[in-house]
């Protein structure tokens, strides 16, 4: 390897070293961190922030970066030591652009943000929370102006979030998505509702998580490479390729999503738990996206866990731990229940066939605002025209409308849409794995997920954060992101359910 | 604040922040951390230290300190500001005299002794510990020879861990020890042995783990600000003065040490959390040395945890919870059970009136082989003598003789007599407090303990690191740390127990 080659190297392996404490930070925050630990966690996770960039942002490393991509000129292409150069020119010039004084304001206002979104959603008073967000909406604006002019301004904000993805691409697979999903929508309103009364019992949360591990033990996930905790919020995070951990919550009122959770958890966590062992302390560990990641806790959670296959296995077992609940509840009516589709004004809660339109809507708005079109003002009001246009409800309230998300009050504009073509992408994924492995539903049946993974370690996993998403989609189901395999996914499945 | 103190405490800042994140980081490694994260976790921790002595030894630190010395002559010596730049200053000669090289060749050669050691005990074979031993001897003494000449080369290896302490202070209350020590064990031993067989038979871990954490309350432990987990080897640790947390572990061999174990660790973890709110991210927050913290433990351990008053409050409750164990067992059998005095071979597990000649021991050979005067190939020979002249037993093989501990294989001599100095100062404070409250013993009877806790705070915790430890005693108890007040403890305690 060249000598500077190794040098850069070892001088990201710091700077990885520096980013996964910061996780580590985190993770104890929501996990086990005292209250009293509170106020000086946020010191140290500012000052290893502020050390892991000044590291990164170096004139050492954009020295050697330079040198390299002259050395690795003609280089193959798909060699991991170019895609590292690559990858790394990329975060490197996005580290770069953004003055630190822009950093320390965005850090001020956030925070402001933050408390007035709190303050503001239990009051459901947007008002409260308005002039932060139109800071926001400003601060984004300014963020976008130290880029390249782009073919959109919100490319640039996307870009933060799903590398290479243009804002003209999502927009024409969301317009395609849209009128087919609303026809869709409709037609399940007009059947009978499905009962899932059995789901909103009381249900014993120590059983559950019990289960919940034996299901993502049965998904592969490896015990010795992470664990589970408890959170508010679940998530997965991780310290190394060969530590990734995932947290989830009991909901007493709906307590069967943990399952669902953990599932989900699982799917990010594998991915993670995939990336090729060299890439470790290289930026080309991890996801390649978020909306790939999403593909991934995505397709475990609904199109392997909502599988009737899938329950067709696991039902029994979960019939015999909570006999009083589902001991009367058949598999077909079990599985209807757990697949219930209905309009709802929470987009957390939202089940796979109504997910998107909440995820349409929130980018239009956000495209509105970078484009000046749409003013902070009017959001309440565009809001719930849109709710009602797309879904047929109304918020009561801007609390349960468009005060529910915290993401504004982050300062984060261009990450939603990362979760509708997550719903896409693992649709996309689905068409070719079955394909590739036509049994694949009889090995849910019998309990066996290894057929399914090991795909997914080979085409997915293992290649990190080494392509762009939508080139690493293209080399994996010969196209780029295409909401035709997702609706057809959704239409065919809840045909059955709803007997369209 | 001068402008350069301002500089000075935010440069500080950092470097708190970076150890506590590391701290946090350890705390993981022994507590929740999958075995897969090891590796990672070694480079973590690695790359964490190396920033912060990189920042802590910065000439930016170095010219404020000179600039604020000079600024700051003629200013109140009990200040804190001017304490700060002292102990500052300490830290800041002891970080920038040892060569960045000699820190790396050390990090080697302990690496490799400990897993020498690791195999050594466990084959219970010397040979294979000494040549890496005879290393970390020799890098001793040039750790040594990097600090201007002391009274005696062992004085530098001591302020590592005890602020301005002297062997010759050591070896002077050692002397004073060691024979009166000797006769206390030999009248015991003259004596018919007290009944602990009680202790020793099953007891329910969870019932044991919730009773240690009623206890650690009641000693006022503050559960917002800290939390107790399991691990192999129980300690404490802190991220910050707010962020305080203790582990423990369970013998199911000798399972109520459990209950000890928590006191001895919310001994430590209160002196932390006492700290002077103002001393958050300085070299001023934490404990003043590792003998006066010891001094905390041990009190709460055996002073307080293992007194008659305490067990006439609590022991009924203890009954109440184990019935089949101790229902039948009187208070006097109990209290004299866990007071059990008798020769082992185990530093770890001796009680209260040997525990200090295992430290006498092991403080003569360490000397020894600074001064040169005793070779490391002699090393088990004379540990086998010493422990028959001191304990009248003898080690059946060196695993449970000289290769019982880890700190040399850790590169650490000077570290064993904090052990016995904390258990002198232990009983020092109790003198000065037993007169301060008369009523101490009824306090306890009553399971009350925040008289006790309210006087350590103003006498001790809140000063946190700013007296050298036998400054910080000759301000309480008026004379520097003193032999005779822990003889006259043991003395008066065993008569009773053991009718001397």
């Amino acid at each position: 390897m060249s000598e500077k080659l190794q040098q850069l190297k070892t001088l990201l392996a710091e700077v990885a070293d520096l980013n996964n404490a910061q996780a580590l930070l985190g993770w104890d925050q929501q996990t086990y961190m005292p209250p009293g630990g509170s106020e000086a966690r946020g010191n140290q996770l500012a000052t290893l922030g502020k050390i892991s960039h000044q590291k990164f942002t170096s004139d050492e490393i954009g020295t050697l970066l330079s040198d390299l991509e002259k050395e690795y000129k003609g280089a193959d292409p798909d060699s991991d030591d170019l895609r590292l150069l690559k990858v790394t020119r990329h975060n490197y010039d996005k580290a770069t652009r953004v003055p630190s004084e822009f950093v320390a304001e965005f850090a001020v206002v956030t925070s402001k943000a933050f408390e007035a979104w709190v303050e503001a959603r239990k009051k459901s008073d947007f008002s409260i929370f308005r002039p932060h967000l139109e800071k926001v909406v400003e601060l984004n604006q300014r963020y976008v102006s130290f880029f390249p002019p782009a073919d959109h301004p919100y490319d640039v904000l996307l870009d933060q979030f799903e590398r290479g993805m243009k804002t003209a691409e999502v927009k024409d697979i969301f317009d395609t998505l849209r009128s087919q999903q609303v026809e869709l929508l409709k037609a399940i309103a007009e059947k009978p509702q499905v009962d899932d009364s059995f789901l909103h019992v009381e249900y014993n949360e120590k059983k559950m998580m019990d289960f919940s591990e034996v299901i993502a033990t049965k998904f592969g996930y490896d015990w010795e490479r992470g664990r589970q905790d408890k959170s508010a919020h679940p998530f997965t995070t991780n310290f190394s390729i060969n530590d990734v951990r995932i947290t989830t919550r009991f909901e007493p009122d709906n307590p069967t999503i943990m399952l669902f959770s953990t599932m989900h958890e699982t799917g990010h966590a594998l991915y993670e738990l995939g990336s090729k062992q060299d890439y470790e302390r290289t930026p080309l560990a991890g996801g390649a996206s978020l909306a790939v990641h999403e593909s991934q806790s995505r397709m475990w959670e609904n199109l392997v866990g909502r599988s009737l296959p899938f329950w067709e296995h696991f039902y029994p077992e979960f019939q015999k731990l909570f006999p009083a609940q589902v001991g009367n509840v058949d598999l077909d009516t079990f599985y209807k229940g757990i697949n219930k589709v209905e309009s709802s004004l929470i987009r957390v809660n939202a089940d796979e066939a109504t997910y998107n339109m909440h995820i349409m809507l929130r980018l239009e708005l956000e495209i509105g605002m970078i484009e000046g079109k749409i003013e902070v003002k009017d959001l309440p009001e565009i809001w719930n025209a849109k709710m009602d246009e797309y879904l047929g409800i109304l918020p009561p309230d801007d609390a349960r409308g468009v005060l529910q998300d915290i993401h504004w009050s982050g300062g984060t504009l261009g990450y939603f849409s990362t979760y509708a073509l997550g719903n896409l992408i693992s649709a996309q994924l689905w068409e070719k794995i079955t394909a590739d492995i036509p049994d694949l539903a009889d090995q849910f049946r019998q309990g066996k997920f290894d057929a399914l993974l090991t795909w997914l370690r080979e085409k997915i996993h293992v290649h990190g954060n080494k392509y762009e998403p939508q080139e690493l989609v293209q080399r994996v189901t010969g196209s780029k992101i295409d909401p035709a395999p997702y609706i057809r996914y959704l239409k065919h499945k809840f045909s059955d359910i709803y007997g369209l």
